[in-house]
């Protein structure tokens, strides 16, 4: 559900206390930089390991990163809620080292439904990737 | 471009060896288990570190292995082809500790673009989301 | 909201009658021909004023007919319903005065959220078009 | 294929004249008010005949002057291009009688691939549909 302002401050501290400690964020090695209401900064420096058979980056590592600050950046207006939807543009191939910002606006946020939307740059700002998505909240 | 017969059975050959090696696949847990002209089939067992904040699956771990399947699908019939699209439906959260598999179906393969479509099932055949693509060929 | 056998009956019943009268079903020339629980299906005769500046006919007529029948099979389970997000993969450009068919098919009708895919051929079952679609059902 | 300035201009000229004669257009009443190198503008006043069921505006017309302008804009920078993907979310639905305008900015002109950005507004500049969509050159 959409949530007034105190709610909402108040939510952007529960996803910050909880993404020092998410498995995925670790893992993939995601770091959540920013978060306020409706957006969301996440960065990533790109391993060895995310290279696919061609020696290239793997396209579904950039959705990953476009999807985390998705997560974030939905939630944050919006909490609980579960993506239905996710599309993604692949502009540039990322170098196997680059480092990667992902950031998330939320174009709308609704009682029913949320729209979102990522770009995926790299450490010099060039564009790698834009990507939408479609939120549903979850909450009763 | 896409590949008389001989060429295609060559390529299948090469992404299947190539495979053996790969960086992403070995790091997310993807397996190749079925590779044909247009077709691919990856398993993924998920582990504890692809849950998000939330105590679900991440999303983007949903996304990752309908990619995986359809870079070996789409390959599989033009090689090299890069993906300049991707979009998922996301149908039915996965259990943490599900078996998930990606199937793509080459929908077609041109001289100048390919599509692709990728379904994402469990262990029980639950439908857990699909997924549509568009390739490039990038050889010359 | 998703409904029970009774309420999907009469739901079909009241947007087959509204159909015989639908403005833009008139205008672009598309005729409901079937519509079952979860299911539609469109027909339009393609004309001269349906091609764009290339003599090609307009992608976004193909598009039309596939969200028409998105309209129908989405609502029929769940009325009312609005659409979200609509994607299209653009396969083989119809002929200009071929006679298209759109089908839509329900993959997922849920309390909060609608998932479904459609297809588009013309009058020798050639492959035009998929397309998939998200909805939300409105009423309260 | 991607063109030189000359070319871009000769193309500008080009398909500003075909749009005057372009049946779509003229059929729907969009009007191409601007094309300039990677950018198009269109716009279209509402009429009865674009309802649907409910008494909304369909939601193939919206996807219908998004089209146009991605139609426009993509083809000022590498023509002749045709669309392989379209994808939009619905953000607001608009007015029976709005006057709606959409705007086309290519985001990469390849020599294989285009990816373009779409929005729709009405005249009060409410945003009602953010579109994107790839293109492939055709010509030799």
């Amino acid at each position: 559900m959409p949530q007034d302002e105190e709610k909402v401050a108040e939510t952007i501290a529960t996803l910050k206390a909880a993404e020092k400690n998410e498995p995925i964020a670790r893992f993939l090695g995601m770091k959540l930089v920013e978060l306020t209401p409706g957006y969301a900064k996440i960065t990533m420096k790109l391993k060895p390991e995310h290279q696919n058979f061609n020696g290239y980056v793997f396209g579904g590592i950039v959705a990953a990163i476009a999807d985390q600050a998705f997560a974030y950046g939905s939630n944050s207006l919006s909490h609980p809620s579960i993506a239905v939807e996710f599309h993604i543009n692949l502009i540039s191939a990322p170098e196997p080292n680059d480092e990667l910002t992902a950031e998330c606006r939320v174009v709308r946020s609704g009682r029913r439904a949320g729209i979102s939307e990522m770009t995926v740059t790299n450490q010099t700002g060039k564009l790698i990737a834009k990507a939408t998505g479609v939120t549903i909240p979850v909450g009763e």
